[in-house]
């Protein structure tokens, strides 16, 4: 096990209506406040009536910037900036899931910065301040909204790059599960992946005497895989959205990978995918995940036996290991595959044009991954394997 | 699922060598510290040099209070809160087990609180302040680290009480399990039952559908049952102690409890045996749980046969569930036994003599537990099955 620091300060609130909360924590923090959002599903559910108004109740001042995309863009993140600056605003409040939390985050960051915002996404700088942030979760995905974490696409170029600092981490997260009751079926299915996807670049590691990590990781593993099925067939079951809700959160919160070195190479290769092509972070995953796998496994064949055999319920097989572990990778195939996401870039329109030019951009600054470090020949490989 | 609040704010700081980062950690709080630690073995094996020299090192002026006994004194503490106040010590620095960091928590409140520091613990009053807490931890078992409980004896009577807040999280732990190598056995073993205890008394719940919790409580409760033997075989197994100083955090964080009601009947049916009898709180709740296990069960078979599978890894028979749960609770006491602990109240020289009274003091402000509602009567039967 390796030495670690852990610390994860966001408050969570979490269940039935606690969204009547949301004033009461702004006003800890601030009272002329950004609400950031994305697009107008929010207003058509009553959530931003009801969001409005208890800030208002508790005599907050709202200033507004809707309109996050997908793969959020810097563009946005400087008009909110600029925004911010101008009407001194104490307090940025994101509504919606990774997305919005992430330009939220990057906003934050820029107000109490003098240079451009994009520095600290190229390294250039390293952040010291930001505006404190809360949030509404609506999509339960990213986990952005306890992490440490912050993914921006530059629309200049079309990177798509990420910082971490702790200072980023919200001061809340309101996580009421009804609000996800309307999430189309496809953005139910591709959080599913995100949020597993987050466990896996953790799990896989060639880190030994990780068992306490591995257990829990394992357990989240699997309640995301009993409760996703669940919520496709009845949106409207409370318990199985509270459990990929709370999933989501504790799968990227940082305690899956204290002790060990986490990988991350499959989210670097999938986001040169989602900058150059119109797909969800997470079906993208879908696709990137398995054939990742595929690829790897030979380094590790055991920490791939005990994924099949823990996660999958594969019974061991000490005469033919490699049969025990090409099984869970297909389980974990067909798990995509039953939840209605891709698992081929052929199946999400996504042909071999461009393999050259995103493995050379992944790679712009060395290899990707900790578990297997992938040079550019191995990231087409895998884009290959992915057909 | 229940709604929930979660949060905790601790830093964990973890792995080899790293109590040579006191100092740093301790000079972001303050500068004159109050040093509270129990017994000469702090300085046998050179830590308390170690701690002593990096603070030195970093300017820190050093009060002292050695002494904290198992089961921590209320006397004890009133002394605690007189050297902090005569000296304007703005700083305590807990290092050693439960004992000394709730010794610790209850001089933190005690200084910043006009009255009596006992009127926490009666709930008379509620804690408004305290002073800043970082913590050395010598003995995984407590779980108090991280947590938000303080447990006291009071010597007028014999009463060991508790109580919770927030405001009394240590700021920072600093967990080294190479220090953990020289813990004699007995109480490697009862901080082991004393981590278990945590998670079981969260498990038992009659709230459905938390199953993340669930399945990361197995993972906790089977980290434990694997580690607890290889460190008894080989003290100096520093992944096996990792694990299980690290298990003993997660154990009592608060995160295994969100969404759930909790129990707690065990720890304060043992509460009033370690009260009275000279009995490591670990030991006592080796007699308890099995005891208490034997009593409830039928209240819940379902959870008990989950436990059983789960965790035990015994079969599920729908033909005899009831089989399947007893198997459950005596692997739980052979495992207990496996570790020499006593699983029976005689093993530790306790008659029945003071079932009675012990049964009273323990229901004098009504029933214990959630998961049943124990009365006085259903405790001494409790005692009565741990004879």
């Amino acid at each position: 096990m390796l030495n670690f620091n852990f610390q994860n300060t966001t408050e969570i609130v979490f269940g039935m209506g606690v969204e009547e909360e949301v004033g009461k924590k702004v006003s800890k923090y601030g009272k002329k406040l950004l609400l950031h959002y994305g697009g107008t599903s929010l207003k058509k559910f009553g959530l931003y009536d009801k969001i409005v108004k208890n800030l208002t109740d508790e005599g907050i001042e709202i200033f507004e910037l809707g309109g996050v995309l997908p793969n959020p863009r810097l563009s946005l993140v400087r008009e909110g900036i600029k925004i911010c600056k101008d009407n001194n605003i104490d307090f940025i409040l994101a509504v919606g899931g990774g997305s919005a939390i992430d330009s939220a985050k990057a906003i934050g960051v820029g107000v109490k910065y003098d240079g451009d915002v994009w520095d600290f996404f190229e390294k250039r700088e390293t952040v010291s301040d930001t505006l404190p942030l809360g949030v509404v979760l609506t999509i339960p995905a990213a986990g952005s909204e306890t992490s440490k974490s912050c993914v921006l696409t530059n629309e200049d170029g079309w990177y798509k790059k990420s910082f971490s600092d702790s200072i980023i981490r919200p001061k809340f997260t309101i996580m009421n599960p009804e609000v996800t009751y309307t999430l189309p079926a496809k953005q139910t299915a591709a959080g599913a992946v995100d949020m597993m996807s987050h466990v896996l670049e953790r799990y896989f590691t060639n880190e030994k005497h990780v068992e306490l990590t591995d257990r829990l990781s394992e357990g989240v593993l699997k309640t995301i895989i009993s409760n996703t099925p669940k919520v496709l067939d009845f949106p409207e079951n409370y318990n199985a959205r509270a459990e990929i809700m709370i999933s989501s959160t504790i799968a990227h919160n940082g305690l899956l990978d204290i002790g060990r070195e986490s990988d991350w190479a499959s989210h670097k290769i999938e986001h040169e995918i989602s900058a150059l092509y119109d797909i969800a972070h997470g079906a993208g995953l879908a696709i990137i995940l398995p054939a990742w796998m595929k690829y790897v496994y030979r380094t590790n064949i055991d920490r791939f036996v005990q994924f099949a055999n823990r996660v999958w319920n594969i019974d061991v097989n000490f005469d033919d290991p490699e049969a025990v572990v090409l099984e869970g990778i297909k389980r974990t195939e067909e798990f995509f595959t039953s939840i209605d996401m891709p698992t081929r870039l052929s199946q999400a329109d996504i042909d071999g044009d461009k393999f050259e030019e995103m493995a050379s951009r992944a790679t712009q600054n060395g290899t990707l991954g900790n578990f297997v470090k992938l040079t550019k020949e191995d990231i087409i490989n895998i884009y290959k394997l992915a057909e």
